[in-house]
């Protein structure tokens, strides 16, 4: 199962809207006949790659999966069908599926005579697949909050200036988180302060010591989404998250001015809330977008979304995320600035803080972190500290909150 | 020579003012014959050690030393004499020794046709005998300054409460390396705001994988020194830090007024500037107190230091680090408070940053780092990130300024 684990891992950033998932099937004999992960949405499950690769050892055999074998027929046919097609005695699961649509492959497995045991390694299947267990329990997308700060906590320096507070290891290791997420978030201070584009630039990747087994390369899917918190409606039309280059949303209070040319498309109203095939579609909408928002000409359309306020200040951010969801977006990778994660913190609405610590200190200038509506020491926000990596002369710290389904804070 | 470092950090806490040395004897056939280190003040010096534990299977083999060995005749004889006299042919020495007092040994043993190499394993051994080596090259204390902090910076939430940001794991870890120190240092602001203890409390060791070889167990020692900048002389009489338990020194400005109730030991005058011996002596000084600090009821003393303002505000720090440099004080464990650390970084005067970082975030409260004088990114103090280890649920980072020596930032 440690195995399936670590071939599941393979999947990140390519599995969405789906989970990423792992598989390993013995022979009769104990001895491992296939190996197989799920590489993109709309290709191949890992059941199916593993039971290929397996071929007719897989019968009498053991199949370990890190999540419950789907069964309903999507774009690929039931996996519980498929093991017991090919003849496999016994299954070992991680974690059951949360979905009521997919789940239910284990009862048929049992129904059909299979030995079925679910736990094994539950908690490090959970961690590999927190971006999706994460939407498919809470109904709304996993959030991961990234920062960059001193030592002694400070963002920028006294006059603002914040390049470069770490390194370049540390800033080409961002751009590989962005890259697995479906959208990159960041509040309007930031836009207005940085200008960033918030889009992901990985370096090319190294040449994997392991090829993946029998699993073809995922087709380029569509960068991630750029989303802005932007209640007032400040993005100036020159801001470089509206240049086209991958799909932005911008998040707007009800009343607020939408900042977005003419022209660009506005998608305010709720669509049909049907989900998306996940394949690239060339049918065209009326405002010359296509469905996976990208335009005739090659850039990506901007989108405005309508958000109610919270009451405690900001847009309701629970419902952004939820808005998020109905679009697919499994996983949220939040840049900036410390109040909109300020915010996020206050409505427990972060899962992961991936901290790059720079071994410096500033003294004075911008906090990392902005009123988390902590006022004594009682009300701190405990992370569990889940990896610690040096990324150059830089440390890279990865920290969970709760796990989903868990008791959150409540503003 | 790598495990003559290793050896010699076994004197940590115990052999100041004298450094960590630590020796390994091969003999003639390369088979290792004896080891030893530098247990405590007073004590045999390393070769000594382990130049006993050879006998004679030292003649014609090699000695493996951290330092260069000592060519004065102090508490104990000369190690270079000690080294001719065992008839050992080779020495290899990772570092010299700075001092005119004690350097010389390799020119001595090269007349007596020793072959000597130095520089290996250099950059390790300077590192275990950083505090020594810091307070012999600059003529004052080395200065670790400490503090706990969650991810975001934060020492202390927004209503002023800050126990208990770490863990009591890390909260044990800064009382063993208290223990280190020869003095514990803290701002007027951090007695006023928490009364310390400024103690060392540490928890009995655990018993040690492998006992020391041939080396005594060293004596007792005085507890590390208090040290409290009061520029004003705010100190209250029924301060922690006044209680006896531990010398105290207060460091004031010249016009001050001194805090210390009457009859306490007053030393702001210079006394003769000659070393102590290093040992515990009974004779009783005007006041009461011994040579050591202590009082013949068996608490300690208090005393007082004048020292003059710096031009940037606060004490003049170098100064008052090199009144204790006088004192043989060669270890600083410098906590709290913020604006405390930050006059100390100004005036470039911290060698070593320890961090102890609680996976939790606050988002407002009190900064672990007061103004350091950096105003833009080009000003921020850099460190080299040493060590990282996991202390609990925490993190303690270990970090180092530019090493002795080398150019510092200026105010």
């Amino acid at each position: 199962m440690a195995r399936a684990v670590e071939l599941a891992a393979r999947g990140h950033g390519a599995t969405s809207p789906n989970p990423v998932v792992g598989c390993v099937i013995l022979d009769a004999a104990g001895r491992v006949a296939g190996e197989g992960f799920h590489a993109y949405a709309g290709g191949p499950h890992a059941e199916v790659v593993a039971l290929r690769q397996a071929g007719e050892r897989a019968r009498g055999g053991t199949a370990y999966v890190t999540l419950e074998p789907c069964d309903h027929t999507g774009r690929t046919g039931p996996c519980s069908r498929a093991l017991l097609a090919a003849g496999i005695a016994r299954v070992v699961v991680a974690v059951p599926d949360p979905t009521p649509k997919a789940a239910g492959g284990t009862a048929r497995l049992r129904e059909h005579g299979v030995a079925v045991e679910t736990g094994l390694l539950a908690e490090e299947a959970e961690r590999v697949n927190a971006e999706w267990l994460t939407y498919a329990r809470l109904g709304r997308p996993h959030v991961t909050w990234k920062f960059a700060a001193t030592l002694d906590g400070r963002s920028a320096a006294a006059d603002g200036s914040s390049q470069w507070i770490t390194s370049p290891e540390a800033r080409a290791d961002v751009h590989r988180l962005r890259a697995r997420a479906d959208a990159i978030m960041a509040g309007i201070g930031t836009v207005l302060a940085d200008d960033p584009r918030l889009t992901a630039r990985p370096e090319p990747p190294r040449a994997s010591p392991e090829p993946p087994r029998a699993s073809p390369e995922p087709p380029r899917g569509r960068p991630p989404l750029r989303v802005v918190v932007d209640s007032e409606g400040r993005t100036p039309p020159t801001a470089r998250v509206l240049d086209g280059e991958a799909p932005t949303l911008l998040a707007l209070a009800p009343e607020a001015p939408a900042p977005v040319p003419d022209g660009s498309r506005s998608d305010g109203s709720r669509s049909d809330g049907s989900r998306s095939d996940g394949s690239r579609s060339d049918g065209s909408r009326s405002d010359g977008s296509r469905s996976d928002g990208s335009r005739s000409d090659g850039s990506w359309a901007v989108g405005v979304v309508r958000v109610p306020r919270h009451p405690g200040g900001g847009l309701d951010l629970g419902l952004l995320l939820r808005e998020l969801a109905r679009r697919e977006i499994v996983s949220v990778f939040l840049e900036g600035g410390p109040a909109l994660a300020g915010s996020f913190l206050r409505q427990g609405l972060i899962d992961r803080v991936v901290a790059y610590v720079a071994p410096a200190l500033l003294g004075s200038g911008a906090a990392a972190l902005g009123d988390a509506g902590v006022t004594g020491i009682a009300g701190i926000h405990r992370l569990v500290l889940d990896d610690v990596t040096r990324v150059g002369p830089d440390l890279r710290l990865t920290a969970r909150t709760a796990g989903p389904g868990l008791p959150r804070k409540e503003q």
